[in-house]
This record gives structure tokens, C-alpha cells and sequence, in this order.
């Protein structure tokens, strides 16, 4: 049993005080003069003036912080060799031009948990544990949640040696010039066991409580998603002289393809895009000889996303053969869906149910998180705050702080829910 | 008078076998191993070598060689300042992976007509002038025709001293490194002034020879052609979470336009095409921001242009404003209609209607030239060898030894006619 007491980052402020502070001590760093977005790569200065910050953090609260083999943070009340541990947190790097909240509201909201329960003197019969995954974006390395995979063991140490930045960098490489000794990484077990339940908090990706009219959500699922190349090959000619009928322009197919997915995500309530290209030669005065354009799909289950790229990839076949078109497409990545666990999401609810006047919904959603990875692993779930815009992964991402403080009284509740009964 | 003898280099051969012997001479010059496409850039190793060929097939048959001030080659038969020249040549350089004849056919034909008006013993009234113009390509700086527009006065030496290649090395640097002294670049009407007609012999660049079955073709008229750059600004968001309705997407209206070319070209029986394209920030997960891409189109004639293009933008920016988007159209460039001298294209036709069997139709292109350049300052004609592939601008370019020949025998019968009565 841990007695929490009041802490000098919280006394008399509140857990709405404690969040304002820390979220403009977090508001600089890293974010872009010209694009006003945030660059905070893994293993870059950005990333670790935020890591100080997740110290600095800890320590003023009398945490007992550590850095585990793989880079990622944890702040700690109590006895992580107890077990049945109680973890919440999230992320602090970013997206290339990036909002503010993913990731960072997550940390943020975790600390200002903690300090909601210390005014409420809240007594915890378990270990609780605050966490800051490293590299969940991917932004460098370009593969997402690297910390949160390398624990669990879905990348192994000698995969992630293999990962390299834009300019050649090993990610091993990266966490040395960063102070971290990449000697340990790979799967680590006995950390996981420890784990009795995590929860992450996160702004939402999407307009659902923007349109219900609620400040919080609880997750359900992730939704299964994969990435599709379509490699439509024609030939290449000089734009100006060739007589139409002539031409297997695979532009033109492309385009058609390009309609077609939106049409047939609209008819699956999914969602399709084709947002990367790479045309060639890509000369003004040149028929592409290749347009070679990539599927970001995902659904609400995996019949769906089945038809929809099912429904696509038949399209496209049938526009390439129109044109004379080559098409080859190559699944390069898919998730299956992820359940996040069922008891500790009825829990949740519960829990919200009963200390809220709030309605907390349970919706889906479409981005993958390091909760995902976690999810096959450990009782996982996953609070959602509402983004009006529902706009992310840009300077445009946003929350209103009342949106904010609702949604650290709902991590709260939920800690002390879980943690100190 | 110019007693016209049989030179060594064609002394029994005939024009078919001068023309087959250089033609292998040039073949291996430039052409990578990967594509087997020709990179005969301006000024670089290639483009020495091919000129250091034609310098040899001038100085083999006695004719008087310059480089003029701009680095186009001349090889001359008679006294330059004689006045009202029949110019006859083309270009050596090449586009990117370009084919074997875009160019090389007309310098090889220029040289083997010559070869066939000695064995022929025609006898020269006015001086004749063989020409490799410099840089028509444009694939290093950019810029098109650059040695005829800098003779011609349509490009200003304060211009050229502006274009730069991919690397940063501007014109002039790159003419000194390979030998030639930019100082003098610009205008040069005294050498215009001594021109009566300019015959530029070319493969043909569409399939419309093949399609009327004609080995050989005359040019009436260079399609007015420009380019238009189209930009589809929308909203960066994440492709996994931004539910279709709330979506800004670009690539949609860009697909849509793409469509839409096709159809407005079709209608007009013209030529539209969209072949490089831009996006930001080009993410598989990320819904751009911005779609640009850059139409080329061409017709027959302005008023066709005019209602390709119009149709084009006006469907353009329908589909933006169905999808929210915001949609600018520059005009890139643009070349009015280049009509080649009537009594010039009658005098060929009537020429070649006494001295041959074949049938030679009179045909548009939409391709520009350094006849194109020069029309507006000579009197200038071309002719065109069939090329069944229709393809140009790649390796698949092509023309059948006999059309070649039949191009060569034209191509003689025209100098004959023009310069020897």
C-alpha cells in the first residue's frame, strides 16, 4: 500500500494546473519555426530535451525513474517486483511537421493523473507505473512503435540493427550518440509480466466524439489496415507526337484506380487512400513508362477491408488491361485487427460509468499505437480525447483543455479504479 | 559552280552504304548498358565523341568544317559568302534514354545525301551546308533548341549564362570544359543572311507514315504545344483515422483532371497529358496536401489548343470545388503554331513528285525542332521518315533500313533540286 501524499508539482494546483505547466514546458521543444509542426525524431536532440523533461518529471515527484534495454521511460510509485503493475503513458516523438497532442497529451495527461490522485490522497494497493515509448512514430527509421516492439519481443534485437535513417544511421548507432547503450535491446518478458494492466490516453485521430458531442471515448478495436503497391508499367513516349490510340499511358489508370478506391471505401464505411507516387521518367513532355502508387486501406473488421482493396485491386485490373497496362500489386505491410481486451474495456466503462456524468462512447479506430502492440501481450486499453478538427498528424491537431482536463480526470478515475481498490 | 567528284567515304558504296557505315560508326556512342537508351547530353564525354564524328565525315569528304560562335557544327561544299546556302542537318544529342534516331537520322542522311548527289555527279549552283545544331534536346539545362535560339536571337547570351544543369554548372562553364569558348555566344544574323533554305530530315515521331503506309512525309506545320503546372492544394491528414467525409484530399481531383484530359484531347482530335507529377508530402499514410501536376497538350491548331486546354481547367476546377480543394493554373510555357514556308514545302513537294514513285503526304508534328526555331527567320521545310512503332524519345524509336534509304534518296533529290539547277 502506497501512501501518495501531496507532491510540490501538485500541491494546490490541481490536476488542471499541474497539466497547463507541464503542457507549455513540453510547447517549444522541437516544433518547427516555419512549418510551426513538430520534428521530434527519435534519438534527436528534440527527443532528448523531451526525454530530460519525462525525468525531470519523474524525479519532482519522487518517482523512481529508469530507462529499460530498449530506450523507452518509467517513472514509478511503488514496487515493480510486486506485479500486477498498473501502467499508463504514451509518447513524445513525432511525425515529420506533427500536432502537438499525439503522443505528448498521453505523458502529459499520465503525470497529471497522478497528481489528481495525490490531491485526492488516494491509496494504491498497487505498483503504478508512468511510461514514455520511444520511437512510436517511426518518423526515422520507418518502422512505428520500435520501443514498444522491441519489449515485446515482435522485433528482434537483430531486426532493429538492420533499421537505418535518411542518412545511413543504425538505429543502434542513433541511441549511442544519444546516450543510450543499444548493447541490451530485444525482448523483454519479465518487464511484460510485471504488467497487470496498461491503459494509453490519446487524442483522437478522427472527428466520432466531435460528432456524438462527447469529451471522451473508450477503444474497442484497431482497426485491421495494410498498405498496397500497385505498380501500373505502359510505355514510355513522347507526349507530343503520340496519337492517343497509340499510348499505354498508365496515368490513366492510375487515375481510375485512384477513383475507384474512394468509391469503394464509401460503399464499405472504410477508408482508402493513395496519398505516395512515384511516376517515371516523370518528364513533362514524357508518357510514363511506370506510376507506381501506394494503398494505405483500413476497416471497421477484416471483411470489409477485404472487399474494399478486393474491390480495387479488380478495378485496377480491369482499367490496366483497357489501356494495355501492366499491374502488379504487392501487399508490403498488414495489421490484423486488434481487440483490445474486453474485461478491462467493460471496466473502463464501469469505472467511468460510475464516477462520470460523462456518456464515454467505445469506438474504433484506424491508427495503430504502441497499446496495439501490447494488446497480444497484456490487458490493454486505450482512452480517446476529443479532437474537434479531426485533424492529425498536423499542426492543425487539436484539443480544447477542458477536452484536456476531462480526459486526466478520466485517466484518474481509472487509475484509482484500477490501482487502488 | 561546284564540281561535285566522288569522295573516298563514298566511292562505290552508294548512299545506302555510307549511310549504313556511319550509322554503325555512331551506334555504340552514349548508349547505356542498362536501358540501352542513348545519354548524348550537351557538352558532355558523349556529346565530344559524337562530334568529333562529324567533324571526321567532313573533313573525309573535303568539306570545309567551322564550329560556329554558339557550337552548332557546319560542314560546307562552296564558299559560305556566296550567299542563299541549302542547309540540310539536324542534331546529335539525345533525351534521357532517348533512341538512336531522334536526331543522329538527319546528320546521317545529310552526309549520305552528299555521298549520293557525287555518285550522282550533280553539279552546285549555290554553296550547301551540313549542320549538327547544339543542345536541341535541352535534357542537360533544360531549355530546348538552345544552339539554333542562341543563332537565331531568340535566346540572349545574358540568358544562357543563366542555365545550369542539374549539378549547378552553368552553359558557358560547360562549353569551356568541353573545349569551347563561350565568349562570343549570341546572335548571329550574318549566318541566317546566308541561308536560302533549311531542310531538316527526322524520324517520324508518331505513326501517322505507318498508318497511311508512306515511307517518306513533308512537314506542314509545328502544333502550337505549352504547358500548364496544375495545383491541388487540400489538407495533410492521417490516411488511417480522417473518416472520406472530413477528408481534403487532392489526389482526387488530380485523378479526376487526369481523366478529364483525356477526353477533352479526344474530342478535339489533339494530344493532352499529364507525365510528371508532385505531392506533398507523398506519405503511404498521409492524405497530401498538395497534388501538382504538369499538363502538356497539343493540337493542330490554336483553337483546338484553346478549347483542350480550357475544357481542361474547367473540369479541373469543378472537381475542386466539389472536394474542397483549392486549384492554381500557371501556363508554363507555350509556342505558338510554327507554319513552314509554303513555297519551300510546295518546291519539295513538286520535287519530289517528279523524282520519285513514292507518295509524300503532307503532315502535322507536335514535336518541336530547330526547323521550328529557324521557320521564323528562313525559309526552312522538313522531311519525315517513317517509324512504325509510332514510339520516340526511347529505346523502342525505330526506322527500317529501306525507309532510311528512301529518306536518304528524298533528302538528296530535295538538295539536287533546291542547289543544283
Amino acid at each position: 500500500m502506497t501512501e501518495c501524499g501531496n507532491s510540490s508539482a501538485s500541491a494546490g494546483t490541481g490536476s488542471g494546473g499541474s497539466f497547463h505547466s507541464m503542457w507549455r514546458e513540453l510547447l517549444p521543444i522541437g516544433r518547427h519555426s516555419g512549418s510551426h509542426g513538430y520534428r521530434r525524431f527519435a534519438w534527436t536532440g528534440a527527443d532528448t530535451e523531451c526525454r530530460a523533461w519525462f525525468k525531470e518529471q519523474a524525479e519532482a515527484r519522487g518517482l523512481t525513474y529508469e530507462v529499460d534495454r530498449n530506450g523507452n521511460q518509467w517513472a514509478w510509485l511503488g514496487d515493480p517486483a510486486q506485479g500486477d503493475a498498473v501502467v499508463t503513458g504514451s509518447h513524445l516523438d513525432s511525425v515529420p511537421d506533427g500536432g502537438a497532442f499525439d503522443g505528448p497529451l498521453g505523458v502529459v495527461s499520465s503525470f497529471a493523473a497522478l497528481d489528481e490522485l495525490r490531491s485526492r490522497r488516494a491509496e494504491f494497493a498497487k505498483p503504478l507505473a508512468l511510461v514514455n515509448f520511444g520511437d512510436e512514430e517511426g518518423a526515422r527509421f520507418g518502422l512505428a512503435c520500435v520501443g514498444s516492439r522491441l519489449t515485446a519481443g515482435q522485433l528482434t534485437a537483430e531486426q532493429a540493427h538492420l533499421l537505418t535513417d535518411g542518412e545511413g544511421v543504425s538505429l543502434p548507432r542513433a541511441m549511442e550518440a544519444a546516450g543510450h547503450d543499444p548493447e541490451g535491446i530485444g525482448a523483454d518478458p519479465d518487464r511484460l509480466a510485471r504488467i497487470g494492466a496498461f491503459v494509453e490516453l490519446h487524442v483522437e485521430q478522427g472527428r466520432a466524439l466531435d460528432l456524438s458531442g462527447d469529451r471522451v471515448g473508450i477503444a474497442s478495436a484497431i482497426w485491421p489496415h495494410g498498405r498496397w503497391r500497385f505498380d501500373f508499367r505502359g510505355e514510355a513516349n513522347h507526349a507530343g507526337t503520340t496519337r492517343l490510340l497509340d499510348r499505354r499511358d498508365p496515368m490513366l489508370s492510375y487515375a481510375e484506380t485512384v477513383l475507384a478506391a474512394r468509391r469503394e471505401a464509401e460503399l464499405a464505411g472504410a477508408v482508402a487512400t493513395f496519398g505516395k507516387i512515384a511516376v517515371e521518367p516523370n518528364g513533362v513532355n514524357a508518357i510514363p513508362s511506370l506510376v507506381r502508387g501506394w494503398l494505405d486501406s483500413r476497416a471497421a473488421d477484416q471483411e470489409s477491408l477485404d472487399q474494399v482493396v478486393g474491390g480495387i485491386e479488380k478495378a485496377a485490373g480491369e482499367y490496366a488491361r483497357a489501356h494495355g497496362i501492366d499491374l502488379d500489386v504487392v501487399r508490403e505491410s498488414f495489421t490484423p485487427v486488434v481487440e483490445f481486451d474486453h474485461a478491462l474495456r467493460d471496466e473502463l466503462a464501469r469505472i467511468l460509468g460510475t464516477t462520470t456524468d460523462l456518456k464515454v462512447p467505445v469506438l474504433g479506430t484506424g491508427a495503430g499505437h504502441d497499446a496495439g502492440i501490447l494488446a497480444g501481450h497484456i490487458p490493454t486499453a486505450m482512452l480517446f480525447v476529443r479532437n474537434p478538427t479531426g485533424v492529425s498528424h498536423s499542426p492543425a491537431e487539436f484539443a480544447a483543455e477542458d477536452d484536456c482536463v476531462a480526459g486526466v480526470l478520466a485517466l484518474a478515475d481509472v487509475l484509482e479504479g484500477l490501482a487502488c481498490r
